[in-house]
């Protein structure tokens, strides 16, 4: 099971009520389904083709973890999937765009027209900035928070350094942009700061699947927690999501992030605080 | 000007009354000299050649500064150099080793027998890793702090992963372990606890050299000037180091170290705090 939404529903789940949109195809196990379920997210969004079959991707890691390689990808029902935000969900006032096709992304946003504009934050991908450039680039112009590792940020800005590839990704569109540094942790550049945190030292780590993912959805759900997105509020959401992220990372697919529980993930921003205070 | 001991020293000038050894030939330029005196460094251990040429070394840093090729390298004083602790030093309650030759190291060891032990913290290079491990293994032993990169501690214990390379290193001898990572920042490891910290976001990176060395002797001066090696203490100085060793980044030699004030690092250190507190 993985997948950014599954990923990012269930990390988001732990904060505030979550609800998904996606597709996948008759084979979709139950058991998948109980998961997401169990952890009371909302499935009207679920678009499911009894006749398809659901998107499958593999993948290896090189050395170290320094990039993955695709081994297979079948699209199946991602052929023709268009997001359809469901009438219940209108209400929704913060959003996390997957990283699907910037297009797609756009389909979502449009169906908020006439409604109370909702916080949304975007994920993407380094395909859509080879391939689907100039729709990114629109993305970005209706976003508030960009959400990116260091590598499609030097793709998308060439800049190096990240305090000023963070102020070019912000002069293109979203008020705030996180960069991600997977080992090495993430910085959150908002208007009213700065912040960096490093990424919580886990003892065991198994899988970097999702953990993006999972960052992402931890960050949506704890601001619509709060339902404040000031700089503390952002720092908070930042740190929680670092600590939710370093779950997934403990295991292959969703196992031990739809398990571990909120006390664990409480305790490992405790221990952030902690361990980077003085 | 460069050499770990005018970075070192001039880093730790500002916390604490700073004594150096070293050796220099007759070619050192007064102007170099006074650049220390300014900084009332004592120069009582500075052994004088006037018949010799100062060490010279040139290097070349790879694209993005992941890592330097050593272009020249003169050793000239250095091919016999041996350091004396001067009779007024024996008080001394805080000394650095700079990442000279292991047996050097443990020379400057010897000649504090029969005076209370001081605090000893000890950098190293992996040109001692690859040719005189055994020395370097000998030395951990009777050292209380070790100041390691990534890229050494790796070579040293073969473990990627930091939290299980501090542990193998701390189980070698000293009981504290800093790991540096660069522009990713900092990792000590204290009997207390584990404390992770970003490096500053400087504006204008120029010249990485002597950071190193000048993170190390703002960790020895800032615990010097405290007088105590608890976990508060040494988190604290690990943030100090973290706020000069930015400044030596952001000029050739130590033009722009030696000339901040103190005003400044203050001011980076507050900047850190606001940086990482959440």
């Amino acid at each position: 099971m993985g997948g950014a939404a599954a990923f990012a529903s269930i990390a988001a789940s732990y904060f505030a009520p979550t609800r998904l949109i996606g597709a996948v195809g008759g084979d979709f196990p139950p058991a998948y389904r109980r998961r997401l379920v169990k952890r009371k997210i909302d499935l009207t969004g679920l678009q499911v083709d009894a006749t398809g079959k659901t998107f499958y991707w593999s993948g290896k890691y090189r050395e170290h973890f320094a990039g993955r390689d695709t081994t297979e990808v079948q699209l199946n029902v991602f052929e023709k999937f268009s997001p359809v935000l469901p009438e219940i969900y209108r209400d929704s006032r913060y959003v996390m765009l997957g990283a699907i096709m910037p297009a797609l992304q756009h389909h979502v946003i449009d169906q908020f027209k006439g409604l109370p504009k909702p916080f949304i934050l975007a994920d993407t991908f380094d395909l859509w900035i080879h391939t689907t450039k100039p729709d990114l680039l629109r993305l970005l112009k209706r976003i508030d928070l960009f959400v990116i590792n260091e590598d499609e940020s030097l793709l998308l800005t060439g800049a190096r350094d990240l305090v000023v590839a963070a102020k070019m990704l912000r002069k293109m569109g979203p008020r705030m942009v996180v960069i991600k540094k997977g080992g090495h942790g993430s910085m959150l550049f908002h208007p009213e700061g700065v912040f960096a945190i490093p990424a919580f030292p886990v003892s065991k780590f198994v899988d970097p699947t999702g953990a993006g993912d999972s960052y992402a959805g931890a960050i949506t759900g704890y601001l619509a927690s709060v339902n404040r997105t000031d700089f503390a509020a952002l720092k908070q959401a930042v740190a929680y999501a670092t600590a939710v992220s370093s779950l997934t990372v403990e295991s292959f697919s969703v196992n031990r992030l739809a398990t571990a529980g909120r006390k664990i993930i409480d305790a490992r921003y405790k221990a952030l605080q902690a361990m980077t205070r003085f």
